[in-house]
């Protein structure tokens, strides 16, 4: 069993770093949020600071919010990866663009570390379980580094190839689609109550016809129950969307309809849902035709 | 065994008749095109002119392209409506607006006739099979007279209340969904491909991930395979997006993604593939920026 590093406890970094304990790996975990690293040494992890644990570590799980802090976690001031050990494994869970995963593991090359760019699916239940979907991409090597944490963390390990970048790439592919659709259940769902239909019958029809997706049928329940706590955040996909409209950008790729979905989800953190579970976005459309959802007066 | 009609045996109405034949009732089917009333016949369906076959049956069943070949069929100068014994039961199949279902079902009623607003869904395989799925409102006795095509016709059933327009609503809800995710797909593998992917691979990790819809599972491979031949044609979403976008107007209900997903299955009738499979959407998107498809050299 093997020391491992998991910069990170939040929904998604706590779930994880506890299934790699499960697993009987020496765990130690950090978050800039108090009593996250205690949580997790309560629950079998390895209590140390940040630079023993790094030093001590041939993988590590960078499993935090954006870009920015993936960075900083890595080649900031008191950055992780100059302290590892030569041969070590960076594995990077971040949403983040194909670009910067590129140069984050060019970066990790010049230390003589290696690189995994290992987006992960699946939300907070399949990460505590340890049954992720990860989009990997990376040398064989890297992935060799990386089995034992990975198949601690997932059930699914999509083998994206050997270019650094391809995963963050398949990624942004999903969040395109998740994220759109989520935004398209809500116009859905408003123009269902425009014509006086029941939204749990519309919930009935859809999830057994061609209409279904899979963000439909997983978040037209939080509207129906008018349950707007954030297992995924709107302010989520302002920045998963963006990054996905910086990427079409780069590359030329017109993505009319993520720059639709976005305007949406920019219109529910204007009106102060930013915190809410993505599903708000729903309330963009109803505001907009004076219609009112489930639990709405 | 019932005497019935079926106007329009296009790739639907045809398996709709061949099912209600199937099951033992005595069908005559008509058609604009040559050739097709006859193939019903040699199937075992009844041959008969329009007036008498109409006047002899208790149920209709009209499926024709849109909602002005439905008036038409039913009331213009050779309509079959005023021929048709009292207490018959119209069964309307063509996605229209709520508004044209009730009007058409106001005029049937004036003429003693009961009226089924009962847009379809499912595909002509399952049309053939007999398993179609029939978003249905109208009232108790209409859906009584209708049972026996009903139950030849449809695998499910939905009903969707006593009021007309309630099944049109609910099958526009399913095409906003639909049609949209159709152009979401095109976008989101154009996006793929200008990121190097693999479209197989992206087909592979999408329809196992959060991303996935049933459009994205059933209309990627088309694209995979370049196989445009259509099972559902662009201009088909060009017609029901269009009568979303209608309804969406007269309610009052913003529906942005779903004049977005419309803007691009224009432009692709435009660049002259209005009569591909809808898939061909994604030529839209791959145009614009310069990649090519599989199949494209």
């Amino acid at each position: 069993m093997a020391r491992m590093t998991v910069v990170g406890l939040g929904s998604m970094g706590m779930g994880m770093a506890q299934s790699l304990v499960r697993a009987g790996h020496a765990v130690s975990g950090f978050d800039v949020a108090p009593g996250r690293a205690e949580a997790l040494v309560a629950g079998g992890g390895v209590a140390a600071t940040l630079a023993e644990a790094a030093a001590q570590s041939a993988v590590a799980v960078i499993v935090v919010l954006n870009a920015a802090q993936t960075e900083t976690v890595l080649y900031g001031p008191e950055g992780i990866a100059p302290l590892m050990p030569k041969g070590g494994v960076i594995v990077s869970c971040a949403t983040v663009s194909p670009e910067f995963a590129r140069d984050m593991a060019t970066r990790a090359e010049a230390l003589g570390l290696m690189y995994l760019d290992a987006p992960i699916s699946g939300g907070a239940a399949r990460a505590a379980s340890g049954e992720l979907s990860i989009m990997a991409s990376g040398s064989e090597a890297a992935f060799a580094a990386a089995k034992p944490a990975l198949d601690a963390m997932a059930a699914v390990v999509h083998d994206l190839g050997r270019e650094i970048g391809s995963g963050s790439a398949m990624k942004a592919v999903n969040q395109l689609l998740a994220g759109s659709q989520i935004a398209l259940m809500g116009e859905a769902l408003a123009f269902a109550l425009s014509q006086g239909l029941d939204l749990r019958q519309v919930y009935s029809v859809i999830t057994q016809s061609a209409g279904n997706s899979w963000m439909f049928q997983n978040r037209a329940p939080h509207v129906l129950d008018a349950d707007y706590r954030p297992l995924s955040a709107v302010n989520i996909w302002l920045k998963d969307l963006g990054i996905v409209k910086d990427i079409a950008t780069g590359a030329g790729v017109p993505v009319p309809l993520v720059d639709t979905a976005l305007a949406q989800y920019r219109k529910a953190a204007e009106a102060g849902d930013g915190g809410l579970d993505d599903a708000a976005v729903t309330k963009v459309y109803t505001r907009a035709a004076g219609l009112k959802l489930p639990g709405e007066a």
